[in-house]
């Protein structure tokens, strides 16, 4: 029986620290990720794709404000527009590996709860940085939420609710039983309304990560494998007591979490999904660089680092 | 069996003439698209939706030559955004008539040979107009081709190759067999070399009748819709003989094609592309306005132009 993994990789894995996001880097880039999945197919795991797209967002989000002589699209519209921008690039870089037509990147909507609280507190920024000024009278006649950031100015600040469902995991399941390394709900997913129809209106943005966690329970996927800049978790950060941790459980996990040794902005929300996907019947959980992913889906312990299911957790159904 | 049917639809649907293209415009369009499609389905037939982007790649284009604060995206990855964000409308649409999951929008790569003779003639306009003097420092500092157009200005013209392969056929089928509504090879497809490997290089436009006739060739769909603004094909147009075409074969329509009855820009290549389809093995198709789509793949007398296989013509291998 081969086993499914669901890969989230950050928007910054494309577009890197320092780079102005050309298609020549962001090129570059999807082969260095391509190359990092491969040894998970090469590993016998099925592969699904979850991928971040901050930096691209925010580029089309400028161009997108550069010129009153057509009109600027909403932003779910722009994540739709990333994601066929990153999903053609992943997906010919793994084409370059595998042969033509082995990834297929998917359109993909995720449904987001209108009661969901965070609609009531805005907080995730995106795009562009402006001046005060120029925040004010966006304020004004686009009715955005700007707030300070970074003391480098003002950006404007969305929502970001939880996921609910996917509306394509159908879809995404049909080509993972074909055989395809499926890219899917890329920049988190084009978030609609419970019915599913487009809402041009909800202007949000669904952390990958919580995405890529529902779908690998949808999925019934056996690995989560959260991609970041770090090899390791780590408790007690900066301080002497500093450590890495290996292989750890939920029930250690979820006390470490309690305990405040997770920052709510970074390795919580990872966490918290990691948690999630166990809590819904997967296997492990895996948070690691792209260096360490196949090793640490083959177990080694020198590798990154693995959530197990503690025995004691009862699992939801999936 | 349920047989079927790839409609094309032109980017022109999305974003009507003297329309901006706003996104609230673009549901609307999306959502009477989706209703022309519903009824082609609820008739028994399976779907594969083609697209343009005309418009859309256009307004695109534009933002991303209004800033230089971020790198501006070369044609292809354009056409992969257009893809992203004309799937989630259509879809979406879609799916508000069938129900969540209904349609997939896939991410799309057609192969193009580098050998194609319209690398050397570039002649398919695409973006905003620019003044002689931006076109010579674009043509300068970009090196793009610019043409006269229209008497508005200087537009980038590109090559319009001969689809050969389509990357994600495996792909489409699969998402097909599973049920869905499948949007695919919007804009044409984004151009790929022989490798299928991402051609960022390749800047040129897929004809998005030739891609369909294509598609619906791979896929061995038995027949090819061809969505335009007209609910005939015409001949000998503007003279006291002209008449709509109802029911013709394809020595008829290809007898008018070397007449010269199709003008080469407009009516002439979607004939060339139900010939095509015609002669890989398509039972027939279909030329016509949206309204009248549903009642000509019923065979209604009065509905639009269907194009049938003469019983003398050898059909090549599938």
């Amino acid at each position: 029986m081969t086993k499914t993994a669901v890969v989230a990789l950050g928007g910054n894995a494309l577009t890197r620290l320092g780079q102005s996001g050309t298609a020549e880097e962001m090129a570059d880039n999807a082969a260095t990720m391509a190359a990092c999945v491969n040894d998970v197919i090469e590993a016998g795991w099925r592969v699904v794709v979850v991928h971040g797209n901050g930096p691209q967002v925010g580029n089309l989000a400028l161009q997108q404000e550069a010129t009153t002589a057509v009109p600027p699209q909403p932003l779910a519209l722009l994540n739709a527009m990333t994601q066929g921008e990153l999903g053609s690039l992943i997906a010919s870089a793994v084409n370059a590996l595998r042969g033509p037509g082995a990834a297929a990147a998917l359109v993909t909507h995720v449904t987001v709860g209108q009661a969901d609280p965070a609609f009531a507190a805005p907080s995730k920024p995106i795009g562009p940085f402006f001046t005060a000024d120029e925040a004010e009278h966006l304020a004004g006649t686009r009715g955005w939420i700007m707030h300070p950031d970074s003391g480098r100015g003002y950006r404007r600040v969305v929502p970001s609710p939880e996921p609910t469902g996917i509306v394509e995991i159908g879809a995404i399941r049909a080509l993972v039983d074909a055989g395809c390394l499926v890219i899917a709900c890329g920049g988190g997913g084009i978030p609609v309304d419970a019915s599913g129809g487009h809402a041009a209106g909800i202007d949000a943005v669904i952390d990958k990560d919580r995405a890529a966690s529902l779908m690998a329970r949808l999925l019934g996927a056996q690995a989560l494998v959260l991609v970041t800049a770090v090899d390791h978790v780590m408790i007690n950060y900066g301080t002497p007591r500093q450590a890495a941790l290996r292989s750890i459980t939920t029930d250690e996990a979820e006390s470490h979490l309690r305990a405040g040794q997770f920052p709510p902005g970074s390795m919580g929300p990872k966490i918290e999904a990691a948690l999630s996907f166990l809590a819904g019947g997967g296997e492990w959980a895996a948070i690691t660089s792209p260096g360490l992913v196949a090793a640490t889906l083959s177990g080694e312990e020198w590798a990154g680092t693995r959530i197990e299911r503690s025995p004691s957790q009862v699992v939801q159904g999936r």
